[in-house]
């Protein structure tokens, strides 16, 4: 857990940084973030006026009642009253957001689209996870559910997926998909580096190893950041084809494999979407869709959940954010 | 080409239909429009206020400009000043859109997506197409050119299309697509009913007629709207999942054989949507994404079209649509 607090220039004043006891229960961890919050207050007490608290949580808020409707890390946190227990400890005004479209709203703000009003985040992590952004907001859909990028179809006979689907870009452009196709080449026999690197890590093989043996050429390695790349381009082309938004930022642990990963997700976004091709005469007038990397990091989300309060209110100010 | 007066409550006043003399050049065909759009003045002139003309054109519209960039349909409009061309003629405010973003924005005001502010309308013809309202306004995307969503990629090593790509839904869920999957069909000795019915019907046989050859029974009939329904699935379930709108119409001539493709394309969205499944307990409270059929027909784009002044503008009024 990070809680930091930021003023209204996307300055981080201050962060805190602690484990979070989720096996102590709920009302343990809320405590521990309004104390967690409370450490920060002189910070900026005596210099900001303090708007409210955003709150990004990995999970489906329901953003009427103030609850995390389903979260697979929050088990029991269902009909929680979060935000209104966070709120009578704290005084002030609090905001739920789900964490991705935090990301989103952060890139927004201060990061890769500072620049646009309408934007796409995909965060390639141990899953697959999207927010969007659309005039300046986060996009959350008629059930709040918007944004699950990791279970688009991208392979309609692939790889089944937890989520009852088959072939989902999850199966294919996550990390955990990356150690699973790591795997299977090495059971294969032909990826000799792969091989080497599972058993010098064993279990702890991930996505970071496996970039690390595409970068000294080895051949099974560089496949599956095709595979990654390819099956992000057909997701990214049917979301442009279909919307036409002006930026995609790709974030999440998986986006430092960019360079692996990127010639093939621009190739097969080149060969599949009419609506990414036809934008490239404009490209340089900043009249096209780009995709491009998180310039913000880990931070996006943080910065992006401290902006809510902001939203929310309209004068000079800061708030904090875990 | 239709024009119709259309007052601000829905209602059609009058239509004019007339044979669009494109061989004739863009001059005529403009001075066609203007010419019928006076002819319909006197129904009006002296109960309403005219506030406007709002055109729906296949093609992708330069807003800014008031010009079609791109319409296979229009060849050498390119450049031409449509807007200013009419706006002179006439002497009111004039707006041009896509069709099928007309189309969508009909259904918002009158149609299916009357109690909804967000929709997509997808519309199922000689191509795919379709349009998206967002915030009760057209989406244009940053290029204008967002709603191609008969690119978005249904079976990655599907049939190729002539956008350059393979397996894009138009392929599958056209008109265009059914004909040729009969074809085929007949091809393999495997579908006496539509063999008999392409024998009778020749090139003109259709997606109507396969449409009666399914309805009758023949499997092979039956089996080509299971495929306009799974690959319509895959393609709406995607969308569903990346931004749960609260609304899909499904139009155009393909939409009449409803019966025969909907039962695999809902299928497909309950095996592949987590985000459409989620919704399924809170359906009934409108809280879910829905999917229906176009309530307005051929009239969406027209009545969309019309709607655009009404937009642009505040009170009480009246506008002409093409």
């Amino acid at each position: 857990m990070r809680v930091a607090a930021v003023d209204d220039s996307g300055r981080l004043l201050e962060t805190i940084s602690k484990p979070t006891a989720l096996a102590q229960g709920r009302e343990h961890v809320v405590r521990e973030i309004s104390g967690s919050i409370r450490q920060l207050l002189p910070t900026f007490a005596h210099s900001h006026r303090w708007l409210g608290v955003g709150v990004g949580v990995p999970g489906i808020i329901d953003l009427e009642r103030g609850t995390v409707d389903s979260a697979a890390n929050l088990p029991g946190w269902n009909d929680y009253p979060v935000r209104h227990e966070l709120e009578t400890q704290l005084g002030v005004r609090v905001l739920l957001e789900n964490d991705a479209n935090c990301a989103a709203l952060g890139e927004k703000w201060l990061g890769a689209g500072r620049d646009v009003n309408d934007l796409c985040m995909i965060t390639l992590g141990t899953g697959v996870g999207g927010g969007f952004v659309v005039g300046g907001k986060p996009w959350h859909g008629v059930t709040g559910m918007a944004g699950e990028l990791g279970h688009m179809t991208v392979i309609p006979d692939g790889a089944p997926c937890a989520c009852g689907s088959r072939g989902c870009l999850e199966q294919y452009a996550s990390a955990t998909a990356i150690r699973r196709m790591a795997m299977e080449a090495v059971a294969k026999g032909t990826a000799p580096g792969l091989a080497e690197a599972l058993a010098r890590h064993g279990q702890e093989v991930d996505a970071q190893i496996v970039f690390e043996c595409a970068q000294r050429g080895e051949p099974a390695a560089g496949a599956i950041f095709e595979t990654v790349g390819k099956t992000l381009g057909i997701a990214l082309g049917n979301l442009i084809n279909a919307l036409n938004l002006p930026l995609h930022v790709v974030g999440g642990g998986v986006a430092n494999a960019w360079d692996a990963f990127s010639p093939a997700m621009m190739r097969e976004l080149n060969n599949r979407s009419i609506v990414f091709r036809a934008g490239e005469p404009r490209r340089s007038q900043h009249k096209a869709t780009a995709i491009t990397r998180t310039t913000l990091g880990k931070n996006a989300g943080l910065l992006g959940a401290a902006r809510l309060p902001m939203l929310a209110e309209k004068s000079a100010c800061c708030s904090l954010a875990v």
